[in-house]
């Protein structure tokens, strides 16, 4: 049997606006990003808050999908929003406005049936709010969290004591920076795992990820996948953290090849996700599609010693 | 037997300056690096020009390897001198001077024993001497060219003339849209293979590289090896050309998954070179050590599909 994957977070309507369109008022947010994702894998127990506003036609998305909605609080007042705008290279976003609404007074209530989730993905939300789901689970197989600059400067003490119950800290390349001190990201890396998590993954964006855990096999580096044309970067971390994670629970194993290919699942997804707007192109993809771009991150990344 | 490479560049003095100290007067030059690095793989005939201040302490550099002189012109005046500043992150760096001196005279002359030489390797020198040195040449095996956004803006025409003549092109990739027009780097690979390189190798500093071609295997891209100190990036391009071109004269094959190998070697002398100021590191370098960080660089990117 597999594992299923407990997983807290956002749930958000975003607008967005790069050199290629505009979006307005889709579903976004890191726990539904993340579901999506991890559901092509095995069974999804998403926690998180919506409000009135949040109706038929958004849970159509989860529908037909491995992804147990019994966590996920419906409030009055207004779901979760995030407006941005992306530069002409897609490589600067600006925050036009976040509003928390219903979000604000989030207190993550686990059902009983899902403490003994094996797996546990903490998005990017408060570090107390991560906490307060440490506490109501059992000891899990594996625990990976994500978190951004905002929590990294305002919330120190409670991101460290997050840090050090997390397996698995999943944050970008600038972040890891920030919270380590550290400018050279082998140093970083070194420093943010002596604050806890045994595993750190960061995401370069387009330039791939570098895992790093103790042991022989210290550095794993995957490139990102060559794309002609990128549409939407917006949930393409939270995507690849769904991979990821997916991928690690449904083969049940945390060895160093195990975790390596969930970067690889991991980044396949999340190729996928910036295709197209939104979470439109994970919504229409396959299987079969998942597993012909895991091959041709193989055939880009091997070489042989001849 | 091993096919010998015709190489042709600068031999300079570089003086560097970066936040771990100052090199002053010190060996460099594009066809320096590259002759050191490919020297690990095969025979290398050097083709340069350098100045009287150019003497014995110079010239043992390149002794007890396998690297031929004949084609070293020494002529009156001095040395081609550069001197640069990076900024503390290593990757901002500003032109202090930039002497040509007897380089400014140079007309490459092939010695007769050099023009069946089945590898050729073109330095980032002005588009029309490399130009020179393929009319002086029986048509080779193989002809690697690298260039600059120097050449790129202000000899267009005769760049256009050597793309046409090289099979494969090594350029940044700051350079590869620059030349391209297009931001996007497998447009800008796609369109500068339509100039003539059938391979275009797509240097990404710290972020590895991206080699594309025609094909099945169009892609293939390698992380840069995590280091936890970098201390000088000057003549790591060369150094990586040197690996590169090196591997495959050894090889003296050119096929999809030759070329990779090819790609690994040049990127591990090139984490090797950065290590140190200017060539030291490449001078006490030794065969046993590029074997290891050949095989951490399978450890590093190896994944499978479980």
């Amino acid at each position: 049997m597999m594992n299923p994957i407990l997983a807290v977070g956002s749930v958000a309507f975003d607008s967005v606006r790069n050199p290629f369109g505009e979006a307005v008022h889709v579903l976004g947010g890191s726990a539904t990003y993340f579901s999506v994702a991890a559901s092509f894998f095995t069974d999804v127990r998403l926690v998180a808050v919506v409000g009135e506003d949040f109706g038929e036609r958004e849970l159509s998305v989860f529908a037909g999908r491995p992804i147990d909605l019994a966590g996920l609080q419906s409030v009055p007042g207004e779901t979760f929003r995030w407006k941005g705008e992306y530069g002409f290279d897609l490589n600067t976003r600006e925050t036009i406005y976040t509003k928390l609404n219903v979000f604000e007074q989030f207190q993550p209530a686990i059902p009983a049936g899902y403490r003994s989730s094996p797996f546990v993905f903490l998005g990017n939300i408060h570090p107390r709010l991560q906490l307060e789901v440490l506490d109501q689970v059992n000891p899990p197989r594996l625990v990976a969290a994500d978190t951004m600059n905002y929590w990294i400067q305002r919330t120190p003490d409670e991101l460290r004591a997050v840090l050090a119950r997390v397996d698995v800290l999943i944050i970008n390349d600038a972040e890891a920076r920030e919270l380590s001190g550290e400018a050279n990201l082998v140093k970083a890396a070194r420093a943010i795992r002596r604050m806890g998590p045994r595993t750190v993954v960061i995401k370069r964006g387009e330039h791939g990820v570098l895992m790093t855990r103790p042991g022989e096999g210290e550095f794993f580096a995957a490139p990102a996948m060559p794309l002609e044309q990128v549409f939407d970067p917006t949930g393409a971390g939270d995507t690849f953290a769904g991979g990821f994670v997916g991928s690690l629970a449904a083969s049940g194993e945390t060895t160093d090849a195990a975790m390596a290919r969930a970067i690889i699942y991991g980044s396949t997804l999340a190729s996928f996700s910036v295709e197209d707007f939104g979470l439109d192109r994970l919504l229409r993809l396959t299987e079969d599609e998942i597993r012909d771009r895991f091959r041709h991150f193989k055939r880009l990344t091997y070489f042989d010693e001849g």
